[in-house]
């Protein structure tokens, strides 16, 4: 039996892998695990069936005969665990690693999802021009620092792990910003991830449900 | 050679247990490890020494001989691998409790910590009162989901887990919203939680570490 995942059903990004799924796909594929997907609408996410997966009603879910989980970072982690190649094997770099699957998802994700939520839920305030500078401010803190860390590295730390694969899928998030060229070393990571078969075999699997969901 | 970790020299909360470093006490009283404290000031915080151990300039920071490690929830999650106490043995148990962990820190903290900072660096902005009631309603909907979820249990998933304290941290946050007397269910958990005797000796300590300076 494979496991299946949940994804949105007409993805409110059109199809350019900013929705979650993506994530879990991407970590799929780099395990070479095949999975299967059940779209969920946006009314279906808010139903008991649904809640009962994922009790805060989003994408993506996770099961595996018994096991449900929810949330990318535990469904990320649980693969990693499970299968090589999203995580050192060396016990500290292996914990260095997971610190920054939380760094990611607690530290640099927050930010850069108050700038786009604002975008979508204020552009019409009045408030939304005076604000925008601070919201960015508080983006280019967290990518000053990121950048720093990474210097001329190629991955966060050490081999690519799943700390850069929801690194990457965060900062990629600020494709529609205009912030991202001013850190041409962090334009050079993403792109790296991007490069990667897995991530491009993820991709067009969701761009694929995409397309079909506008076909009909 | 005992664990080091890094706290505020002054904690802004005044003692209040709501800094971070909180979270990682209460996990290292949990599992019953001593532990060092190096208390950095806000300038230490941001010069190179720290942003060695910390890439973004925060607390805690957690050093065990050559490991170095930031983010409580990689902190806690490492505690949480190497002692009994914080995670349930049972693979599938395990792999929920850690994407309940992943959800209190990347899906209800949050909009917490937006409330919350709104309140900190745009109460004096013409439209603070205008965006209150919506980032309550984020806040009132991850409160209700929640609470659904929980219902009657005593925690989350089961026994009581590392998912339940950074839960609990992450709800306590709260206490001077207002918002949190609407779910008497919430409450009671919070306060189950902290009546566990390694949350009242974490508290203790990160309460005695404020007075101290006040007292200078």
């Amino acid at each position: 039996m494979i496991p299946t995942i949940t994804a949105f059903e007409s993805s409110p990004d059109r199809g350019r892998g900013l929705a979650r799924d993506m994530r879990v796909r991407w970590a799929l594929e780099e395990v070479g695990q095949p999975y299967d997907v059940r779209l969920v609408s946006f009314a279906a996410m808010k139903a008991p069936a649904h809640l009962a997966r994922h009790p805060f009603g989003q994408i993506p879910t996770y099961e595996d005969g018994e096991l449900v989980l929810f949330e990318s970072g535990g469904i990320i982690l649980h693969l990693a665990e499970r299968h090589a190649g999203l995580l050192p094997a060396d016990p500290d770099a292996r914990a260095r690693a997971v610190s920054w699957m939380f760094a990611a998802l607690n530290t640099v994700e927050p930010p850069i999802v108050e700038l786009g939520m604002a975008g979508i839920l204020e552009r019409d305030k009045p408030w939304y021009e005076a604000r925008r500078p601070m919201l960015e401010a508080h983006v280019r803190t967290r990518l000053d620092q990121l950048s720093a860390r990474l210097g001329d590295a190629e991955w966060l730390d050490g081999a690519f792990s799943a700390a850069d694969l929801l690194m990457v899928t965060v900062l990629r998030r600020l494709g529609a910003s205009g912030l991202l060229p001013a850190y041409p070393s962090l334009g050079a990571y993403i792109a790296r991830g991007e490069a990667r078969p897995a991530y491009q075999r993820a991709f067009a699997a969701q761009l694929a449900v995409f397309e079909a969901s506008q076909a009909t």
